[in-house]
């Protein structure tokens, strides 16, 4: 069974994390020096991140009444600007969906009562171990203003799935858990337009 | 039109990254402070990441002669072992092909003549700017022993495409860039499947 092939491979796979000690912090990073035995018995060392208190994150597809998409816009690292869906840190007294929207309103003033989490990832299994979850959030609408914290800058605009199809194939949505969120909203609608055909 | 809109946007969003200060270098990850003016003339202050020297990286999605897929395990942060395509980072001195074929040898001594890069994509755009690129490689063929860093110990098994879909359903793939990895090769499988049926 492939259940049984992959419980063993992961078993002989499988390390230990021997120790780790904190190598910097700046606040909102950081950094780990962490050593750990392999399956041989063989000592290694590796540096590990931790960010915002490690906490784990989440990317909202937002779908509003009007069958329109909210897309937020920021200036990221190095002056990038992309395509975004609403995306934020759920904080240690919420779950995660409570997050989701609250992040949602923050960012475009929108709200709703329907979300659900779609999948999870881990965005850099090599450094880190943090979570993004991909929450789906339906039949929102437009409540009030934006509230943004003081150091954050964000533009959003309304958007059909047919002109996210453009930001994807253009590179304009640039981020890996955006790109797989995006193909997540590709299922869900195909399954739509399946079920309108019954 | 959708493209001068999002011109638009992005030019009323783009901010200016005025200078850069390395906080932290502990050989693999570097910390940066980074001061921002933002489109309004606020100031602001971001940490930002570099890992490797900013190396970009690849996901290889690799199929063999008999229509499997190579998939690697190893022990990553917090001990987690997922599933993975072979992965690594791109060297200054070679291009992304070539650096994708190098790792996916070194790790599971498969080699191939036929591989192209299908999508790129930013992990962390929140605090990084390198790439990681998904290439995709078909008719690989085992002519060696892996051959692995001295801090390495990788494991690699074959699995068929819908071994690959349990991996999926059931979050032993667990990264983001091999999620959305799997989804573009569900998207190539779809279309060779719809040339055959014609």
């Amino acid at each position: 069974m492939i259940k049984d092939r992959i419980d063993k491979i992961i078993s002989s796979t499988k390390g230990e994390l021997i120790h780790k000690k904190l190598a910097f912090d700046g606040g909102f990073i950081k950094v780990f020096e962490e050593c750990y035995k392999l399956p041989d018995g063989r000592l290694i060392n590796k540096e590990s991140i931790s960010k915002n208190d490690g906490k784990d994150a989440a990317i909202i597809i937002t779908r509003t009444t009007e069958d329109k998409y909210l897309i937020v816009f920021q200036n990221r690292i190095n002056n990038i600007v992309s395509a975004e869906f609403p995306s934020g840190y759920i904080e240690p007294f919420e779950d995660v969906l409570t997050g989701a929207l609250r992040e949602v309103e923050e960012e475009t003033g929108y709200v709703s009562n329907s979300a659900k989490i779609i999948d999870s990832m881990i965005p850099n299994i090599g450094t880190e171990s943090s979570k993004i979850y991909i929450v789906y959030v339906d039949n929102a609408v437009k409540k009030s203003s934006q509230k943004l914290d003081s150091d954050e800058y964000i533009n959003y605009d309304l958007f059909s799935f047919d002109e996210l199809k453009y930001l994807i194939d253009n590179q304009i949505i640039q981020s890996s858990g955006n790109k797989l969120a995006f193909y997540h909203l590709k299922d869900i609608i195909h399954e739509e337009e399946k079920r309108s055909h019954k």
